[in-house]
């Protein structure tokens, strides 16, 4: 098994008759997908997504692939083909647009009817290319086949590559659902076709392959979904994603069948749905829906809502509801059912919801206590078929940390892979195909690009380290008043702090201490501001230390006059 | 079933013969354990533990009990009763103590030891008063009966409290292994004879109530340990909760077995194992342990390391070994063994690790991939069992988030206890025991006490508050100097920034709006301090909010010289 090392430089020049892949998000993390694929200088960018932060990533909204690598060579970019129309796969496209918005976006009618929607909230018309399950199109030098897999979204595709360097099967998000709701199965037929033709490279999805067996069928929810309407005593909150149309078309099922009507809540919700219902995928049995203002005086006995907010975000209504901060006031005899998985790093938002809604005397239904969810991602016993059907020659396991892509690796090597014909690669490292092998050559920049308010990359990682010393320590500002003819102290030191736990009068103390500091600076001839800075910091970062066992941010400010 | 309101109002006065029974902590969250029992104005206090932060306190070090509620009568307090020494149960005597120092502290041999070498470090010399299973003592008015329980700690107890206003059984955490590895098991012979006898109130441990049917004995984690340890190629390095004697135990034995040497790492293993060790509960073969800095130069093939991590935290060895910032370098073919739980809280941080000693080539192998660790709290089928041989007339869920009180409720509505009959109480909750009935009379002040560095209780919930507006969003903080006699500004404005992702050159935007507006201040005479502050405020906030779409602290500071 070959993996990246810190010391990876730039790649070479890419060979005649090779194949370039870099991901640039995807690899190493759970979240904004993105791959780009180069052939004789031209290029195809497979997926083109989000990655939702962390903690550790403070007050920002999103982080998106670092477009740096392909920045100044947009204008050979073919095409971008998007596997699926969940937010990992397409939400950075808004951003890829503004660097060339004539880029053709490929992909499965829904997955265009879910873009197209996004992008007309960020006034983008795209240019659009539709494209099915068992179709050939041809992206300049890429030959692109397309093999219907099932997912949590409907119509969602894996695509092979074919170029002279070989033939590439990327899975995208799939699993192997044998009943799902809509028929449609995982090509597994086309798999074996490609595997005995030749796979030269498979790439496939490794969020899963931790997980030991086979997904259960997304058909044996909807006994469970019955159940809780059944016995349901009054009003009846689902909460899923947004996307999740098959979901919701259980939950309507149910709903018409105990009479109940329905209400969507939630913007990203209502206008998913609108779009699936509107081209045949949602199905509305006449007279269900009622608007959501009207639901909240419906008789709560026939009353059903479908909301947003299942991983615990604080502005969703889910959350406002465990906080008696919406018009729905849930109450003793209520039933809220979170239908979705737990992603990983909500787990303690989720955790507060669960508890908000439960003191407030609704009994709630989740993953944990009941059968209300089955993943989208093939398990590790699914991931099996795959490599043994498509008998890949080598093998890089995307979608996934570390430990996916490992466990993947191992997988792929059980199933007779040779072991060094599995790269584990990460975001920006550079995977060439030569004559039928796989290689690492290199890296690229593949850094995290934040989306804060309406700046894209204007948070840098200093920034972000910053807000996290402040927001574990807070600041102390010291404010001195220097006049710049005679160097004298003419106003100050005055003292600000915001969330140091330290207030106003425990300054009193460390004033005198540092009316003296900077008397003797004077005296010794600093009159150099940023001297004076120094002194301030010092002084009162000691005190702060010995008296409090703290490191607040010091800020200290001269202002001369 | 009864539960609090938000206007509950303080408790009436406590009539004669009636037992009061308040949580400080423990009831609505899962920590800082302390219930204060009160008779004929006498008070005994069961545990008094510690509370783990969340993202929510960032900064903040540990959470305590508020003492309010009896800070004006610890001469009344006849003792603290010790169910058994984890953090969340004993973590807060130091604190106690500095209230009280000669408070007696009650518990078993095991149980004060950790206590006591504890208490060292805080240079308290405790007076102790030492029990055991199956002893009755009594302390004032309160005559305690003490049973065994199971736990993940040895020497646990249960303790029954009798007074005239009835009998209340405590049952700490506990669980029902019954294959113990010390063969001490929770005594239901015990349980069963209060149920004879009638047990007024019960107060039981909540952790797992949601989790359905029964643990799985310590016992069967030792073939999955000398699995590993047969199949290691390199290095262990095992992480555990530093109180765990048995884990501990296990992973000697199997180290002694497969012809490797330990090493424990981490200050509160090296001291509780120590005194485990001492005292005979921990059994150390000769020749077994080798120095924390021998291990470092060991065989890698003939090396063990015991230490503290297992949940992420970040200054802790295994964390650091992640981020190769420790002198031992995790290395292809080493094995790391998480033999714990994963404490809800803890999820994205232990991921991390995870993925950091996967990424240096280590095989991480956990919870969720084999089974190396079980709860040390009964699940729901065990405490039906306690449930039913203690036939109490009134039922009370401890130790729990809302979410396992109400569960907790159901199975001791379900096994008979009538509905009105149980309480879910939460912190600071007044419940009386008159006449065998338990009800809520009202609540008192219970909120969250915190600790960080030195100081305790400094930080309020006001500076926590700015710690997450200043970690979401950093600050902007603007100087203008004002000449005290004119009213004039002789200096400023001058912009300091940090974490606000807004770096100097985009302030000079800015600036002239402020000159601006402070120029059309004085026009209309504006000298004040505070309406100048406002002015900047105002200028700066609309500024940032219509050019970024961000809300940073602003904190406009005017100098008068």
């Amino acid at each position: 098994m070959s993996h990246p090392h810190p010391e990876l430089g730039p790649p070479p020049p890419l060979p005649a008759g090779a194949l370039r892949i870099v991901a640039l998000g995807g690899i190493g993390e759970i979240g904004r997908n993105m791959t780009v694929f180069e052939y004789e200088d031209r290029l195809l960018i497979v997926d083109c997504g989000v990655l939702f932060p962390e903690t550790e990533q403070p007050g920002i909204d999103l982080i998106l692939p670092d477009f740096e690598y392909i920045k100044d060579r947009m204008d050979d970019v073919e095409a971008v083909v998007l596997t699926h129309a969940h937010e990992d796969h397409i939400g950075a496209v808004p951003y890829l647009l503004r660097l060339r918005p004539d880029i053709p976006l490929v992909g499965s009618r829904l997955t265009l009817a879910f873009i197209e929607s996004k992008l007309t909230e960020h006034r983008i018309q795209p240019v659009k290319h539709q494209v099915a399950e068992n179709e050939r199109h041809r992206f300049g030098p890429f030959e692109c086949e397309f093999l219907a897999v099932n997912h949590s979204i409907p119509d969602a595709l894996a695509v092979a590559i074919r170029t002279p360097a070989g033939l590439v099967l990327h899975t995208g998000d799939f699993k192997m659902d044998q009943l799902p709701m809509d028929g449609r199965l995982t090509d597994l037929g086309g798999f074996a076709r490609l595997g005995a033709e030749g796979v030269d490279l498979l790439m496939s999805d490794s969020t899963n392959a931790e997980v030991p067996g086979f997904v259960t069928s997304e058909r044996e929810i909807a006994p469970v979904i019955d159940d809780i309407f059944r016995t349901a005593e009054k009003r009846i909150i689902v909460a899923c994603f947004a996307s999740h149309v098959h979901r919701v078309q259980q939950v309507l099922d149910a709903a018409a069948k105990h009479g109940r009507k329905v209400a969507l809540m939630g913007r990203s919700m209502v206008r998913n749905m609108g779009v699936a219902r509107e081209l045949g995928y949602l199905k509305v049995p006449a007279g269900l829906m009622v608007d959501s203002r009207e639901i909240e005086d419906w008789p709560p006995e026939e009353a059903v809502l479908i909301c947003t907010g299942s991983q615990g975000e604080p502005m969703a209504a889910l959350s406002r509801m465990a906080n008696r901060d919406h018009p729905i006031r849930v109450a003793e005899g209520d039933t809220v059912l979170l239908a979705s998985s737990l992603v990983p790093g909500n787990e303690t938002a989720v955790n507060k919801v669960i508890n908000g809604l439960t003191r407030w005397g609704a009994r709630v239904i989740h993953k944990g206590n009941a059968r209300v969810h089955v993943s989208g991602h093939a398990p590790a016993g699914e991931l099996l078929y795959v490599l043994n059907l498509t008998r890949p020659s080598n093998f890089m396991p995307v979608h996934g940390e570390w430990r996916h892509l490992r466990a993947h690796a191992d997988l792929a090597v059980q199933s007779g892979v040779p072991r060094d014909h599995v790269v584990i690669a990460e975001d920006g490292v550079v995977v060439d195909l030569i004559d039928g092998r796989a290689r690492i050559v290199g890296a690229v920049q593949a850094g995290y690009v934040y989306v804060d308010g309406l700046s894209v990359g204007g948070i840098t990682d200093l920034a972000l380290k910053d807000r996290r010393i402040l927001g574990d320590e807070g600041f102390i500002s010291i404010v001195v008043v220097v006049d710049s003819n005679t160097g004298k102290i003419t106003g100050g030191p005055e003292i600000h702090a915001r969330g140091s736990g330290i207030d106003g009068e425990a300054f009193d103390e460390v004033i005198p201490q540092l009316e003296r500091a900077l008397t003797e600076a004077a005296m010794d001839g600093v009159a150099d501001v940023d001297q004076l800075r120094r002194v301030v910091r010092r002084t009162v970062g000691r005190w702060v230390n010995e008296t409090y066992r703290r490191r607040p941010m010091i800020i200290p400010v001269v202002v001369e006059v």
